[in-house]
């Protein structure tokens, strides 16, 4: 399979959006390279990292870049295909350490149009329940939409998940 | 209208999922089975059981089912159609009684891929929201969303439902 | 671009649903009517509603109706193409001021089925995450679900929209 230069894949939590990604990376035949942006605070996250390690396999050169994925992005060479799982992550990690996000977003956006190799970045859709009762909340909600509607912009392929199931959204669906 | 042995309608709340369920199985001209699955704690629940019941109306078998599902699944007969309506209840109530989720996923989904009849599975989509803020909730998502993954990948038709229009996940629309 | 008689897009929070609305009407060379239903409540939403409204640009007969917009979709003439934005804050609007919504949504919509030019109405999906905890949340959610329902039977095209990108749900995609 040859995969366009970004591919966005988007769906709600447990849908099934990481090991769709992976799929589109392990029919790529590159190798792979896995940037993760989880951070470990507890024993719920480690349990939940631990299952997607284990969910992916080996052959993999894992990357961990809870905050400047920027510079791992802009380190790939031609030949790999890399994987993001996920910006949602790496926004909650940037609104804790309290970065200007829209200074981030444009830092990323420009790594993404530039990388050497196939990029999928994986994102969760937040927006369609009902209001959150609080205003870091929202404000989470808010970055998360912009942050989706700029990588969905700059994509070749973009590509809804819900249960398991790939929808397209933009371009066709990777076969 | 030929219904295939397993259809999965998946939706939000109020997203008309039910009524679009139903009209499939009106379409087919079988004898009709209603898996109910709610229970009614308070009366609120009665009240929204009482609203569905009137919205299906007469000539329907209902089987009230709230934990043992695989038991009514396994009981049909080939001229039947089958509702379950919802798996999401039916997830509830099997957590409120504290039985191994995933135990009961593997029996339910052998019972579906038996059936003697065709089903339709109703389910909700419930992971496109912010992260709940508390771990109950947040098992629940990911439980809901193992379940939706299972039912879709044995499914022959996976649809989406927004608004009361139903969109192709996994085969064509029935028409 | 000839737009059809009504059009309902529908989305979650920040997915782009009000630009692309508003892309369909730029299309349209028609005089634009906007009707905003918002209310500045508090600085959060003054900041939102001045944010929407330069993103709009000028060129525009804004008229602002919280409750009453079947007046506002009455009075349109037959050159103009009118923009409700969003019925999801006219719920909110009318959920607050004890209105009753059924009687509501039924005068809206024979406005909506008679108004004189175009008609694009934009709305919220709330209905995808975890069950609200509170009575209100879950009375507005289903509240809002019925509503998505109604306007998508009456419209010509519904179209779903994430990160941004349009989906069809009903007709096709505006071009």
């Amino acid at each position: 399979m040859n995969l366009q230069r970004l591919t966005f894949v988007l769906g709600g939590a447990s849908s099934g959006k990481s090991a769709y990604a992976e799929s589109l990376v392990f029919a790529s035949k590159r190798p792979r390279v896995y940037l993760a942006t989880a951070q470990a605070f507890d024993a719920e996250m480690t349990e939940k990292i631990r299952l997607h390690q284990e969910m992916r396999g080996a052959e993999w050169t894992t990357v961990e870049a809870p905050i400047d994925i920027a510079t791992v992005i802009d380190g790939r060479t031609e030949d790999e295909v890399l994987l993001i799982d996920c910006l949602t992550l790496w926004l909650t990690n940037i609104l804790l350490a309290d970065h200007d996000v829209d200074v981030e977003f444009e830092k990323v956006a420009k790594s993404l149009l530039n990388c050497a190799c196939p990029v999928i970045a994986v994102s969760n859709e937040v927006g369609q329940g009902i209001v959150p009762d609080n205003a870091l909340s929202r404000k989470f909600r808010s970055a998360q939409g912009r942050l989706n509607q700029l990588v969905a912009a700059h994509a070749d392929v973009a590509i809804g998940v819900m249960a398991g199931l790939p929808f397209a959204l933009k371009g066709a669906l990777p076969e």
